[in-house]
């Protein structure tokens, strides 16, 4: 699993920072999630591998404008390179009002369909061939959800020695098992996957917060995960002279939440703009960087445009280095 | 008289070009105007000297999205930037719906007040102290208009000889007549800067088209002016390709018109996404140049992201190098 951050700014975007977007891959090769979708968000994909012809799901963690203003750029621009396959836009529902009322009032249509799903129903689940998406509500001053991404379809390994006790010969029937499928055996019987398989590791997971004040709500939804990717848009010092209107987390609190949930992995990004990226530049994102490192002993990291992760197999967490891209031709009138 | 490009493609961003957007700076320091914006407009700001804080007026040629998708983000953000100067936005109704449901279902307020003016009014006329802004519409797949930007307030100089002959004595009453007010002599008599003074040079004008088929249609709008900036999405080859379907222009039918309406300076912009920037790259923005070159003896423009030309006082037009910039704090919460 896979994660590059497409915007890490707060609010309003800097010259290095857009604002909220970050892409996840898993599954089939070039197939990717997008969690939301800040202005700007189709512009830093230029600078990617990952096409919007490609996009399985879009999830939107709440409605402000940082984190769904390019969400009708995006959406007309896959479009008018002719996509045709269904997008699944999982969001609360004045998002859909939103985009709605945008594609109607500039006289888009899609040629695809747009799949609406309410992410604030009570029962939400989601999910495709390749992974499982579930949501908890956090507390800001809209509504808002976290995201968790696990993995379906880990490998399994075959238990020959039950295999072959229950007098079933290697063959076809055998990949079928280690696929993960049931089988049916020429005598008529159905053996199951689940029977004469095991799973050798963990399932990976991925949590994804959106804005947030009170980082305890995401303990349920921690639960074996390996991967916080959770908003620290100030250092405490500035959160208490901003107050706790704006609803959202300081460094240190999302710190300790990650310590205490004994999380392996948390990668802060949603620095509000004021912070600098330059040494020596006042106020500096390395405080906010210092103020976590004090309370958390996993592995941290602050999230920088257009950095890819890699979540692998043993649950280590390691950069990606970004492959050259290029500008997707549009074959379409604009 | 400047404008910066703050996009030149059509439809969809490309790694190198943004959707349209237009800076139009005259009057007072510091002081612009916008024509369309494009999602991503308020980015490429961050890249020049002009501040949100310092907008006088937006106009949007059209509803489509690569001309107004970036209005929620770019009026948002000067909000948290603690906006607290009223702001123009002259648009088609279809745009004020947009941009009000977007601040809605995003759970914004501004902080400063946002003036619709319908610019499909059968009137349509828009001034400010420094500028005097006309309208013409177009034809293409949607309601669409060209603005013309007149400058006003220009330098005048004192008919002395008459001022002389009629008694009126150098003093106080001379500089206010000078800087174009009408004044009120002791003796009770009230005199005209238009009667005792003259406009030595004429008024420089700018003409800034939407998408549109037809350049003849500008005809009657391009009367003094100097300059026309205008949309030229093709080469004739593949506008031909393509079908008239989209309405766009190709650069032989701009530049003809230009030609012919005997216009000092033509600026193309609006490319094609497919149109590529480097030397021997397929199909390339240099054949869109050549086509026009070969219709119109004026001094041709092909616009570049960023690039910022100045319309002087003698009528001529020249690049301006761009100064250094710097990205603006945000004091308010994200």
């Amino acid at each position: 699993m896979e994660f590059t951050f497409l915007g890490t700014s707060a609010g309003t975007p800097t010259k290095a920072r857009n604002v909220t977007g970050l892409a996840l891959m898993h599954g089939k090769p070039r197939h990717w999630y997008l969690v939301d979708c800040g202005e700007g968000t189709q512009h830093r994909l230029l600078h990617t591998r990952h096409s919007v012809m490609k996009l399985q799901a879009i999830f939107i963690t709440h409605c402000h404008g940082d984190h769904t203003f390019g969400l009708p750029g995006l959406l007309t621009s896959a479009s008018m390179l002719g996509r045709s396959e269904p997008l699944f836009l999982v969001a609360p529902r004045p998002v859909r009002d939103f985009v709605e009322t945008a594609l109607a009032n500039s006289d888009s249509s899609l040629s695809y369909e747009l799949k609406y799903i309410d992410s604030e129903a009570p029962d939400f689940q989601w999910e495709d061939e390749a992974i499982a998406v579930s949501a908890t509500a956090l507390s800001h001053r809209v509504s808002c959800r976290a995201f968790a991404f696990t993995e379906k379809n880990r490998e399994r390994q075959l238990l020959t020695d039950r295999l072959e006790a229950d007098g079933i010969e290697p063959g076809p029937v055998w990949g079928e098992l280690q696929r993960g499928r049931d089988a049916l055996l020429e005598d008529g019987r159905v053996v199951r996957s689940d029977t004469y398989t095991t799973v050798t590791r963990p399932a990976r997971k991925i949590v994804v917060g959106g804005d947030n004040d009170t980082p305890d709500l995401l303990k349920t939804l921690c639960t074996d995960a390996q991967v916080l990717i959770h908003e620290a848009t100030y250092t405490q010092a500035i959160a208490d002279k901003v107050g706790p209107w704006p609803q959202h987390s300081s460094a240190p609190s999302v710190a300790r939440f990650a310590e205490n949930a004994g999380l392996a992995h948390l990668v802060l990004t949603h620095f509000s703009s004021r912070y600098q990226l330059s040494r020596g530049a006042y106020p500096n994102i390395d405080e906010i960087e210092l103020e976590a490192r004090e309370r958390y002993r996993g592995q941290l990291i602050l999230a920088r445009d257009l950095a890819t992760y890699r979540l692998n197999r043993d649950l280590t967490l390691e950069a990606v280095a970004s492959p050259p891209t290029q500008d997707p031709r549009t074959p379409r009138a604009e």
